[in-house]
């Protein structure tokens, strides 16, 4: 199996940390998007999109768009769990998944800010402010969810799926100076989660791609 | 059973589509985007985020965020299957949808519009072109997708997830006039999709809130 990432993409974190925290073996191929290393031909050949990550299974399938992975991934390696047994918390830690990934994270990858600037002319306070702005009202609605469903972690007393959307999320908004004060449930979900070592191991700073450079 | 939504909100439109197809009987309440409705204070005691759809269960239990309520319909009312059995397929109708529910729709929600306008200054021609952009990308990227694993529908022979997010975003493709043209396949999935009763009841124009009036 070979996750095609890159280190600083949320995404592809995401998957990381569902992979991490399962122990399932895989090997790594980084796309630097800097360049567009994901639009060349060879990666177009396994993902036609273009976009990070993808999982590459054993048998040459291609599995790609993260929510389809990580749900693939439950079903495919179901312990330990990252999703709860019951069908209504389930669909709670979903919930607070598709948040992220739908009302936050799309709002403020790569091509969408490139397209502000280039499109719109957005100067870099204003593509700022964008990223700012959505990750704030996102966290403000996950917020209370957190407070209310979450014992310790964003779900219940263990990682799920939510928390898997969540840690890349944080780490997003801590490197654009996003002001956490307001969110102390999601604060402290990803405080518990970066005790993990499965979690640490999973940090894009500790990728073999990673160099410290900004995307 | 109630679903909060709007008629022409796609992602209340998804909802409508698996909850007609599935036969599950429900009440409706509506809240008029234009009007700000959902973000008044009695839906926000059902939904904080003040997003439309949610499904409010006879329990009292509020369901939020489009994909997690379709999989919980999934589980819940599991025939007729929107999801195929096997799990690599699953996979793929989940990449169909997330494809949608991640890289098109959110950059083309009522919200984010106005945040163009209003943040951004951009005017109706830049907001227009942003609109068919994005839909025009993901499609793209979805063609080829539903080619290689539709037969009639997006995926196989019958409705899945993936059709009840296509329905929707080529209904919003065919309000901003883009170009279908080069993705014969996604609008051949539409039209076996809108031969079906349950799928035509489901249609914004039908619903009773639907006036003909722009949102």
């Amino acid at each position: 199996m070979i996750l095609h990432g890159y280190w600083r993409s949320g995404t592809s974190y995401r998957v990381r940390l569902a992979l991490s925290l399962k122990g399932v073996v895989h090997d790594r191929a980084t796309l630097d998007l800097r360049t567009g290393a994901q639009r060349g031909e060879a990666y177009r050949a396994l993902n036609p999109q273009g976009l990070v990550p993808a999982l590459q299974l054993d048998d040459g399938s291609v599995l790609t768009q993260s929510p389809a992975i990580l749900e693939w991934l439950e079903e495919a390696y179901p312990t330990p769990p990252l999703l709860p047994a019951d069908a209504l918390d389930r669909a709670v830690v979903r919930s607070m998944a598709a948040l992220i990934a739908c009302d936050i994270h799309p709002l403020n990858n790569l091509r969408v800010l490139t397209a502000l600037r280039a499109e719109l002319g957005a100067d870099e306070t204003t593509v700022t402010r964008w990223i700012a702005r959505w990750i704030a009202d996102g966290f403000a609605a996950l917020e209370p969810l957190v407070a209310r469903h979450g014992r310790g972690f964003a779900w219940g007393d263990r990682p799920t799926l939510a928390d898997c959307h969540l840690v890349p999320q944080l780490y997003a908004a801590e490197r654009f100076a996003v002001d956490l004060s307001a969110f102390p449930a999601l604060v402290a979900a990803g405080e518990a989660m970066r005790a993990l070592p499965p979690v640490q191991a999973a940090h894009p700073d500790r990728q073999p791609d990673a160099d410290g450079v900004a995307a």
